[in-house]
């Protein structure tokens, strides 16, 4: 028989169906909003973050990413792809799966499938940032874009920035009779739409969550009125943006890290030098997040580093005393350190 | 009941168990011979990789590293932390898992543990160098420094080279005593020997693995006679080498990849425009290895990203159609690839 591995050796794994688990065990409105504070908690902290620009493979067909960050205890990376071909072949556009280390030993803590998370995460984000960005007491959104992320973002701004209303609208119209039904349940008035602009109608805020790799208009100016907050998800790598350029020039920006943003956002579109506020600095207190009822506000998102970490984290202490998770004998761990060939020749006995 | 995560969404993973298991079954020797012929293959192609330095997260005990490659079909990345400090506690030095996937689709194909895979590797790596570089029918080796990787170095010796007798040391006598008991019943003929300068009688090679983080002579000048080759694998971080400087300057120094070794190896103590020689241009016919009988060569190892894929690629072949890994459900598969919210919703039925 061979030796069991010793407790050291075991690092916790949260697959697909034990995120689901875990997600609905607790509920996930108290998720969203749960999510959203860890990531705020630590975009306070942000300065002592190593932030590391993603890690890119590309190829003809799409890229596959790796984004590490350390908070000097915890590190903690999220393997991620993007392939916008996969659809058609019945695949995932994005999967994803990410990893928390504890600095001080290296040893892996955490390893968790990141898919549900990152669109758990990516909502929560967002309407985080809404939260700071957005005209108080909103209660309508448009979402334009209701692919696998939109039902996420509705219910995060329902239960983090108490809309009540989702007007959607999609090119395709079975992607909004989708999202209607997976929505129905969860007490948010929806409204199905035949364009964007009958989408804008009423809308205090605009999420665009599209999914083409290329330049896509999916606001026109005339399109968006004074006072509202776009929370534009879909411009999240280069060569691939959702607004019209003139939206931009009338919007104050926000943005997660400026030099990744700068080649992955809308904000691609400007100048290298457009003014852009970050938005770990709204949420400190070290600048003004929306000043005037007029402004519009656009969180011009491509998704960072910390994000994950924070939602790494969260899980890391959630799945504590339940079911949810499984030991996965990941990391050898021999009684003596030294002896790593004598535990390999005593897995023969 | 929730429904079952499709196929695709099942990545295979090997534990550390299942890959003690599977070299056991396969034999060590032969795993090493057949890792070094994968190793040799893919440095013959190795103008097609995508090389990116290693990414490194630096703390002040250790350091964490993702090293990503990708040959155009295939990705692969490793995870590995350093912390020398580790041993004192009881824990790994080294600890790493890799992981592989398709570049069409951005889908993992392979999770593995890689704590022993990196042990292997790291010894087929030099074995399948030393095939190309060390003095023709040379027998007996020199093994400086007897901690967690010598035994593996020395079987790759024996099983790829034909070195029949290995000639032990280590300042911590126990290490000496634990390698011999662990080798005895390999086919080597073990000579446990109390300084540096004794185990370098008759060796033709001499293979320097320790582990302390800084500048150590572990091989003073006149330890080294012509016509050996020396396999140095401890070198491999900054402000880490054990050679000492006029051993470079007397020897043809073979590397990996130049950026990563003139920071890393033994030739940071040189200028850095010493020329050096890339073991690939070596193997591909492109340079030549040994030229001479008296010639010292030196093979300034620090481990690439490309020994780990070409790994990782062998293990991925040989557990098909064996029990040596378990299905991970690691990656969200929808039956429609833009309703991952109604998988959502339905894993709660």
């Amino acid at each position: 028989m061979p030796p069991s591995p010793s407790e050291l050796a075991y690092v916790p794994f949260v697959s697909v169906e034990n995120m689901m688990g875990l997600v609905h065990q607790i509920g996930i409105e108290k998720v969203l909003c749960d999510l959203a504070d860890a990531i705020e908690a630590d975009f306070k902290r942000w300065e002592l973050f190593d932030k590391t620009p993603r890690v890119a493979s590309h190829s003809a067909v799409g890229v596959i990413e790796l984004m590490p960050t350390s908070d000097g205890e915890m590190y903690g990376f999220k393997y991620v792809n993007g392939h916008p071909k996969n659809t058609k072949e019945g695949l995932q556009t994005v999967t994803a799966f990410g990893l928390l280390a504890d600095v001080d030993t290296g040893y892996p803590k955490l390893l968790s499938e990141m898919t549900v998370l990152t669109a758990l995460r990516t909502a929560a984000s967002s309407a985080m940032a809404a939260r700071h960005l957005a005209p108080k007491g909103a209660r309508i959104m448009a979402m334009i874009g209701n692919g696998a992320q939109s039902e996420f973002q509705c219910l995060a701004f329902k239960a983090i920035c108490g809309i009540d209303t989702v007007r959607l609208y999609d090119i395709d119209r079975s992607a909004t009779v989708r999202c209607s039904a997976n929505l129905k349940r969860h007490g948010l008035t929806i409204v199905s739409c035949t364009s964007g602009q009958e989408a804008m109608e009423g809308a205090e805020i605009i999420t665009t969550c599209t999914a083409d790799k290329q330049n896509a208009t999916i606001l026109t100016d005339n399109m968006v009125g004074i006072g509202v907050h776009i929370n534009a998800i879909g411009g999240d790598c280069p060569g691939k943006t959702e607004l019209h350029r003139d939206i931009l020039l009338r919007s104050e920006i926000f943005v997660e890290y400026p030099p990744q943003t700068r080649i992955e956002g809308e904000i691609q579109q400007l100048a290298d030098d457009h003014p852009v506020t970050e938005l770990w600095e709204v949420i400190s207190g070290k600048a003004k997040g929306r000043t005037d009822a007029k402004q519009i506000t656009l969180f011009d998102s491509v998704g960072f580093a910390i994000e994950d970490f924070s939602a790494l984290r969260y899980v890391l202490s959630a799945i504590k005393g339940t079911p949810w998770f499984s030991n996965l004998d990941m990391v050898a761990d021999p009684d003596d350190p030294r002896d790593l060939f004598g535990m390999f020749e005593r897995a023969n006995q």
